[in-house]
């Protein structure tokens, strides 16, 4: 590599509740290194940004250094792209405002993009995945919350503040279940994340006490998503309820999406798509159920065919690109 | 007026489920004349479409003849940009899909462009209304039925099949009330309309036996939503809890159109605005209330300040201009 080339590669970085996932992506779209490192934002950011240099900064010289570098681009929870900022994040224990784009150009020396990360799955559908060639569509995240980006006319919608597509908190049942996070009640994530069906899974073994169930083998504190889903693989009437209790919350709620923007798909992706048909099934027909005549059977409701962390963290370098 | 002018006017059209209003406008978004005539919709459209000729032909000639006019621009419920017809409209008798664009070229010799009826208002508010320098805003008709007209960074959002923003339909009250054209179940349109406020003033009628109203001194024929609101303001205890009810209910599905889109600011016009606080007051509260932390706040709830015909009139015209 020559000091005269122009910046070759990007960094793309998906800060999850959880775990942060990061890579190196060429101008092609090959991650070409990647790894991962805990959010850990129970401790200061300034612990978590140098936790994330020192296993970035040795990729990123062994590819050249900064010169060869365009940017990095992050995706995170409450990301603004407007300000930079990740902003009162409800999965995140950092309070208040976090300037992250800021203190990653301060810590590596490199411009710095931030967005929402579900935003920044969506821009790596856009590119590499199901919605190749899309000018709308929604791609809503089911994993430990409900996430959401939204394409109109080929463009990312953000609206007003940067903030704009935060589907997951939309009311989908009038005083229904708690959001412990938010305050809210009957929020579409605490149905339709895996945190909600396992919820809902504990609430249905309590209301269906006389009915034997293969869910009852475990404790409460095992009972997860893919428990759930192990069990209506083995054909537990309970845990099919659970999907189909799950799918046609989640169905009504994408209708009401499509009548808003009325894409040409939904692109399902994280953790819950796992359950396949049994999640698929019911949100399908709920949501074919609840839309208006002009938009019936004409909407592609599809899971990712990308790798969930490789969407965000495409999408997210796509921002500097 | 020379022949080798350019065409300085254009004529605006609001087709709505009961009459419809068009006027001519000129470039400076005058309207110079105006008048209406009944949808009447039972009949075929050619019909129509004669009924309207009578009217506007005389207009047209008055200012020079076609060769003055750019084109017309119409609104009308199901309204599709892209084809020109009006399809499948739940408020209008014509069934199926109607070629009306084509259907006015024919009969004018003028250009025809076609588009939802709350898509036009919501052209008319970006051009000379409320949200005039706005890039992200919604309106919300409140008449017969729900329309809305969404605008995000300053274009009006049509989505694939040029149906978006029905959000009169999205479902807020899971199995609610029942829409009788439509046949779905707790759609906005049956809360928040006029009708919807006469229906839920007949039911908490009904609920309330032991509760003495003004209310009461109606047939249950006459009772409409101005009925309810003159005995609101009368203090009736019984017509206030309709509107609370139908704010309640308004202000959550705004907060869940604020998620989507966060848009600067909510446009609320048509007849049930005519109930000033006694629908606003519940309605900010309830949105205020349902809004994820991000998005409290932010958000401008506003009555139009446009006349419902001109707004709905100059966006048409607007299509052409």
């Amino acid at each position: 590599m020559s000091n005269n080339s122009i910046p070759k590669y990007a960094v793309g970085i998906d800060l999850g509740g959880t775990s942060t996932k990061f890579g190196i992506v060429d101008r092609e779209g090959n991650i070409l290194f990647q790894d991962r490192i805990p959010t850990a934002s129970e401790k200061p950011v300034d612990f978590f940004i140098q936790e994330l240099y020192n296993k970035l900064q040795p990729m990123i010289d062994k590819m050249g250094g900064i010169k060869e570098f365009i940017g990095i681009g992050m995706g995170a929870p409450n990301g603004n792209l407007y300000t930079g900022n990740i902003e009162y994040a409800a999965n995140l224990h950092w309070k208040g405002i976090v300037p992250i784009a800021h203190l990653l150009t301060e810590k590596f020396g490199l411009k710095a993009s931030l967005t929402n990360d579900a935003n920044a799955a969506a821009m790596g559908e856009l590119m590499y995945g199901a919605a190749k060639g899309m000018k709308h569509f929604i791609t809503i995240t089911l994993g430990t919350g409900v996430g959401s980006g939204i394409v109109i006319d080929g463009k990312m919608v953000v609206g007003n503040d940067g903030f704009a597509g935060e589907l997951g908190h939309t009311i989908v049942r009038h005083n229904g279940r708690l959001h412990k996070l938010t305050g809210s009640r009957g929020c579409l994530e605490v149905y339709a994340s895996a945190t909600g069906v396992r919820q809902t899974a504990i609430e249905f073994l309590e209301s269906h006490k006389g009915k034997e169930s293969l869910l009852r083998n475990f404790k409460e504190e095992e009972i997860t998503s893919e428990t759930v889903y192990d069990c209506a693989l083995k054909g537990d009437e309970i845990a099919k309820k659970v999907f189909d209790f799950t799918g046609e919350i989640l169905g009504e709620a994408l209708a009401n999406f499509v009548m808003f923007s009325s894409p040409q798909a939904i692109i399902l992706f994280g953790g819950l798509t796992k359950a396949g048909s049994y999640i698929m099934n019911p949100t399908k027909e709920a949501m074919e159920k609840n839309l208006y005549q002009v938009f019936k059977n004409k909407v592609q409701l599809v899971f990712s065919n990308l790798k969930e962390s490789d969407a965000a963290i495409l999408g997210a370098s796509a921002l500097v690109m």
